[in-house]
């Protein structure tokens, strides 16, 4: 008999050679129906793998990020063996699954493949799904597996195999396909119910220019029809939602070839926002005693060796400024400046927690590869902040920090989010980490404890923490159902030591103080993609470019469009009146398009009774109010940052 | 006879050979009497030297520059003259006037001079200066000039004959001194009524440090003793008001030298007035009708290469950052950013005036020498603007810029200040300035009606406008006396057409927008460096970091002085409690070193009754009021930008 310990701690006795699905029959059958994979010791298997030792078992479903790759690796597979079927003779590179799908690499030797043949592949993988063919594992010998795909003539699969090491190969068959594949796979076809081919994309061999251009084909899978559906549903609004798109629309922001690349210039709208972002993360941070300050954009060359930055982070900051014999970088991060913004006047115990907080502007050179929208820039404005504090004040700050990201959720309608809580591994402490063992599980088991308290969805990932602490990285969620990365809050023993801070702590001896860096609205850049998408452009009032249009039916009307917007304007409400001369359809057409939250339309029996007929942005006529109680009611939804 | 033209116009006959002297005699004996110089076909002349043919003609003061500086040269001469008596054999390198005063290079032969000789200098001078002896000007052969020296053996003054032409060669003569100088001088010793002798310094010949070290000695005279006194008790006042010392006592701002030289890091306190004068700047700039925009710190080498700062003004940034073949540049100025966002939509005459703003941050690479305190940084946080308008738009666009100037002027209690008015010279149009004769001519004639009419004290200077446009340089005055250039302000017809910058007239036409530069405000660094001395760092309630601090007598009353607090907080009024166990005496006089506008005392009488009793900075006591009424009070005066 061997052991198996569940994620939950429990303990249960089983054969030797069970395999994970087997656990799952064990438990429930409804549970097998799931099962796509099993971590086994933290690694990812196939679900009918035999288990021959004591292990830690997690069961693998679709709702585990390790489950969903494992069924759109094992896709890619069905995808292959439906193409062999159709294209003979074609060889293979590989096929991983990708954020949402899978695709595989492929070489046609010199055929086309055209819409109708992606319909095609697409209608054959259906009926090998509904075959139920088992994925079936087959460890083989290097000599072997070389015979078979020389036989093949597949010299793809010849050069994968030159870097495998005898003994850890496997290949893997389900139906009529067979591949080499380390795995792992779902049990069998069956638990694909629904397809989609969505691309096809053309791809140098390795990604290198001067090999051969394969052919890239691209699909996704469902355990289900409904969720195929979503999906598709979700990308056609994503592409109305495209912030790239609604940020031209909108004038939010520019892009031009003599600034450079990844450098947006915010034009007056997007400023708007921007501005509005800040004064509510100032009014925030000032709530919980923050305190501002302002630093340079650049620094010499030992700051950032002190930081350890240079040489380890060099290769994502721009090159250096050489003069005088001094190198200057320009920031990447905002953290040494802040370091020296604390050394620079002696601390006690009586300064702390010391909380300094910066809207401060960064620079990191992305490839301009990976340079998309807002989405990947090289300039970053960060809501950033560093607090100093006592290991006695951590928890405390720490839970005043995870509140201020939820109050942030709340306030822009974030309803799934998760955090990924980064955990030291360890057998790596003084290597990966920093070796400082105690207080790696002091901070990691407070940070747990206040996620749990303040019962904050969150998943714990081993071994991936930074090198001085715990991390937490922040996942959210558009309203479409988007994942979005919107920024990390870390826990740091590491920089005060470099940077010699201190403070003079009860006892008169010099400590050094713990440091968090957070930053929970991340970037202009990112958070304000991000808005785009999740509300389709149509800013809730009090972060509308223009809050407010008047649309006089006609030049007669001027007067009182005037004494409106003069009213508006001295409540510091963004309005503004369509003066054109055209008729009101066309006026309430183009603003509309610009999705101003309010529209007031006016003619002969508003101004004769001091009223507006507004239209609110999506919901179309409210019916007509007094103009002072339109303006009462509007300055209580931007005051109170209410969503639309 | 000869006519002579005067600055209003006016025109008189004169004897050929008449002097500016003999002009001023024939208007007034007092005016004769104040006669230092003057101005003849724009160069200053000896106010002795005759004048032979037709010329314009400006009578020079103490008011005029030009009168002043004539007058701190002679003094230089004056003091050469007592030099050589006391350290005969002495040789004399230059002695020009600077800003306040004059100094004199001189080669004691290895001898020292010290503070005693000083004095024995100083006395002399007077004894010399009551001898009225004239400054006697005598063209010379350089073939007689050079023998004189060599016989005196004064190997710097033949240096400086090296490279001057035979013909262009004068000596002046006072009492017994004669050196070799270009002039001009004033009449005579006489006008030198009080005498400084300021200090002693070492400067490398020629400033080059392989050079020999000579002695500089720096002296200040005035036409009367009143002045002098005045000059001290305002060099006194300036060392207390420092804006280093005060900005290191107050904590506003520090500087690292792991940062660099000459980027100042803003520390909380020196944030809250940055935030403060940005919230003035934006509050202002958009009842003003601007809109704001946010741009990269950094462009590419081509839009420099476009806006022409590259290759001429390429000293004066940072060096490139050369990444992927392509160069980056630190921005040294914001205005072709902002063209860029003019240039990112079409645009038509609808659309302007178009006033584009921004609290953008430049780096320009000031020498390390230059570098002073927050006077001369390398990292500007600048209040700019740039305004695109129609030439019809112009004069109303720039009579609101000047506007906002003395709006600000009002509100910081800056009473003394003149704008300088650079203008362009005709005959190098298409050379040093753009060949648009007319909109020169047209634009600074609106420039000036606009100073004119809005009776702002300005000057004209001649031959100084950018290569663009007419240029104005605010100086401003602080509260003890000290000059301060502020800001400048330009107008430009030349970066619109060399951006292509374009908008569709009413013809339908495409046409070149004219460009404001304006920054009324100048750069955080320089203007709160000003602010700090203006102000003495006592900075009215609105500015001041802490605008309360609440002094309880007794922990009894720290509930009261919490409640108090927590009331103040919620108008967002900057405040703290004391709650230190010290005598109150204690917490007033160090409360006082850190220049908190109000401090509220707290005791029995006061908790009972609800009342605080007030102690204002610079006035002490001011009695006892309600909380309420106090509260009161401050709100308006801040939310009025009150003058202490």
């Amino acid at each position: 008999m061997i052991q198996i310990t569940f994620p939950d701690g429990a303990v249960r006795q089983y054969e030797a050679g069970v395999t994970a699905l087997d656990v799952a029959k064990s438990i429930s059958e409804g549970l097998a129906r799931k099962v796509l994979a099993a971590e086994v010791n933290g690694e990812v298997w196939d679900a009918t793998r035999p288990i021959e030792q004591d292990a830690a078992l997690k069961l693998l479903t679709w709702d585990d990020k390790g489950g969903q790759n494992t069924f759109w690796h094992s896709s890619a597979h069905l995808m292959a063996e439906a193409i062999e079927e159709q294209f003979p003779g074609v060889k293979f590179w590989v096929g991983p699954p990708v954020e949402n799908g899978f695709y595989y690499d492929v070489d046609l030797g010199g055929r086309q493949m055209h819409e109708d043949d992606l319909k095609a592949i697409e209608k054959r993988m259906n009926e090998l799904a509904k075959q139920s063919n088992p994925y079936i594992r087959k460890p083989i010998a290097k000599a072997e597996a070389v015979a078979y795909f020389e036989e093949k003539g597949d010299e793809y699969k010849l050069d994968l195999l030159q870097n495998l090491q005898d003994g850890e190969i496997t290949f893997y068959t389900q139906g009529g396909f067979t591949d080499l594949c380390r795995g792992p796979h779902i049990p069998h076809t069956g638990f694909i119910k629904a397809i989609k081919l969505t691309n096809i994309a053309g791809a140098y061999w390795k990604g290198n220019e001067q090999n051969k251009m394969l052919t890239r084909i691209y699909g996704v899978t469902f355990p289900a029809q409904k969720q195929l559906d979503e999906y598709l549903q979700m990308l056609e609004e994503a592409k109305k939602r495209d912030h790239r798109k609604l940020g031209k629309e909108l004038s939010i922001f520019t892009f031009d070839d003599d600034v450079g690349q990844g450098l947006p210039l915010w034009l007056p709208n997007g400023t708007i926002i921007i501005e509005e972002l800040e004064k509510l993360a100032k009014e925030t941070e000032q709530d919980a005693g923050y305190k501002r300050v302002v630093t340079p954009h650049i620094a010499k060359e030992s700051m950032y060796l002190t930081s350890g930055h240079l040489p380890y982070y060099q290769d994502s900051m721009y090159p250096p400024m050489e003069l005088d014999g001094t190198k200057y970088y320009l920031k990447a991060m905002n953290c040494p400046h802040h370091h020296k913004i604390f050394a620079a006047e002696p601390k006690s115990y009586k300064d702390l927690p010391l909380r300094l907080a910066e809207y401060g502007t960064c620079y990191r050179y992305e490839q301009s590869g990976e340079l998309f929208g807002l989405m990947r820039v090289r300039c970053l404005h960060m809501n950033d902040a560093h607090i100093y504090c006592t290991k006695e004040q951590f928890a405390q700050e720490f839970r005043a920090v995870n509140d201020m990201y939820l109050k942030y959720f709340k306030i822009f309608g974030i309803e799934k989010y998760v955090m990924r809580l980064s955990l030291h591994e360890p057998s790596k402490l003084g290597q990966k980490y920093i070796d400082e063992p105690e207080l790696w599980i002091e901070t990691e088991n407070m940070v747990r404890e206040v996620l749990k308290e303040t019962g904050t969805p969150f998943v714990e990932v081993p071994d991936e923490g930074a090198f001085y602490g715990p991390k937490i990285d922040v996942q959210i969620w558009s309203a479409i159902g988007r994942e979005f990365t919107l920024a990390t809050n870390q826990v740091d023993f590491a920089q005060g030591r470099r940077f010699k801070l201190e403070f003079t702590n009860h006892n008169n001896e010099a400590e050094t103080p713990l440091i968090i860096h957070r930053a929970p609205l991340g970037t202009h850049e990112r958070f304000i993609g991000f808005l785009l998408e999740h509300f389709a452009g149509k800013f809730p009032a009090w972060l509308a470019p223009l809050q407010v249009k008047i649309l006089p039916i006609s030049d007669k009307f001027m007067d009182y469009a005037k004494s409106l917007l003069a009213q508006l304007k001295k409540w510091d409400i963004r309005a503004e009146i369509d003066e054109r001369n055209e008729k009101i359809g066309k006026k309430i057409r183009d603003t509309e398009l610009m999705k101003v939250p309010y529209m007031l339309v006016i003619g002969e029996k508003e101004q004769a009774e001091g009223k507006v007929a507004i239209r609110r942005q999506g919901k179309g006529d409210m019916g007509t109010e007094d103009a002072a109680v339109f303006i009462e009611n509007l300055k209580a939804e931007i005051s109170e940052r209410s969503k639309p």
